[in-house]
């Protein structure tokens, strides 16, 4: 992947996932081959937007040909770093790290989830599925000893701040946020938030833009 | 808000709430103006691109004063329409289901959650705080009793479509959905996909990015 340009814009990394994931099902379909056009269809894109996002890239198609489903799906997948393993623990044992533990989109992406850590007694000891749940106080020694390199933040609001700043003090570099609020983290630090209340805003305006609509005929 | 345009772009949409929860915060510490740029330095955007969003629905600073930080909110907000309310039931109460139920999210956008549904009789009749988990066979008489308009589906993939087909069949216009798939749904519904998955696998790139630019040094 000599071809990559750095600083592509995060409007087309975040749509890079899309992509990758619509083409999986076509190589599980059968498909071999689909053009800008067809592609953009399904994804409700047009098929120029897929082409210049792609360009970004190098681009990877050939004109009156389309895209090699299965190649352009590998090529993805080797830009979006999906072949390198990365070893998470998550940060908050409550309901939401359950549900995140038990989160099969883990291995399509390169994460492997090592451990769970809490500071509640009664969640200490158990296990989710194959992944124990531990005393953060032996976080520490266990990311030293596991080559952890991302942590899962599912904590509630107010402890999410201090649990960055211990996992980053143990050398972490990158945060899967699911807490809703902004950490502060050193520069170096990769944080990618989930912003439920985001998603739930933008549904809430779709609702409100179509009553409005119908109110308007 | 007579000035708005319909068909903005879901980019400029996508942002909105950022906007909204900064502004929110600002107006909290007691700040009442700020200019674009000052603004812009907060959000990582340019002042230029916040000037351009915000003239889609009309524009609401003033050259040389920069904006009211508390009408540009409660615009905002109009916008969004959060000041609607809107009654939810989520479907699917296991760990995911339970963490959405506690989601503090909902009060600020306008959201009420009145009950959750499941299959499995050991959730059915638990409470999760005041919200009671009920079967899923009583669901449409409750949909109808309690002017629910919006579905939450939290159950595992293989569930989803079945789901929102009935919660269509019995009227519901709007799904915020969480499993990893995509529905199919009449054209009238509004689906708004948390997509986890697309949220893991930017990290993934980033991660990625990172280790190649510190590589090539």
């Amino acid at each position: 992947m000599d071809k990559i340009k750095i600083n592509v814009s995060m409007a087309v990394i975040r749509r890079l996932p899309k992509y990758y994931r619509y083409l999986d099902e076509l190589v599980e379909k059968g498909i071999t081959r689909i053009s800008s056009k067809e592609f953009g269809k399904i994804l409700g894109f047009t098929a120029s937007q897929i082409r210049q996002d792609l360009n970004c890239f190098g681009g990877f198609g050939q004109q009156g040909y389309g895209y090699n489903v299965r190649e352009l799906r590998d090529e993805i997948a080797n830009i979006l770093g999906l072949h390198k393993p990365n070893n998470a623990i998550i940060v908050g044992a409550g309901n939401l790290g359950q549900a995140i533990a038990n989160y099969s989109g883990f291995r399509g992406s390169g994460f492997v989830l090592k451990a769970m850590f809490d500071i509640n007694p009664r969640l200490v000891g158990i296990s989710i599925g194959d992944i124990k749940i531990m005393d953060i106080d032996d976080m520490g020694e266990f990311i030293e000893n596991t080559d952890i390199n991302v942590g899962i933040i599912c904590t509630p609001k107010e402890g999410a701040q201090s649990v960055a700043k211990r996992l980053t003090g143990e050398g972490i570099k990158a945060i899967w946020n699911f807490a809703p609020t902004d950490l502060e983290v050193p520069e170096n630090v990769i944080v990618e938030n989930v912003q439920l209340s985001e998603s739930l805003m933008v549904l809430a305006y779709l609702m409100n833009e179509r009553d409005r609509m119908e109110n308007a005929q």
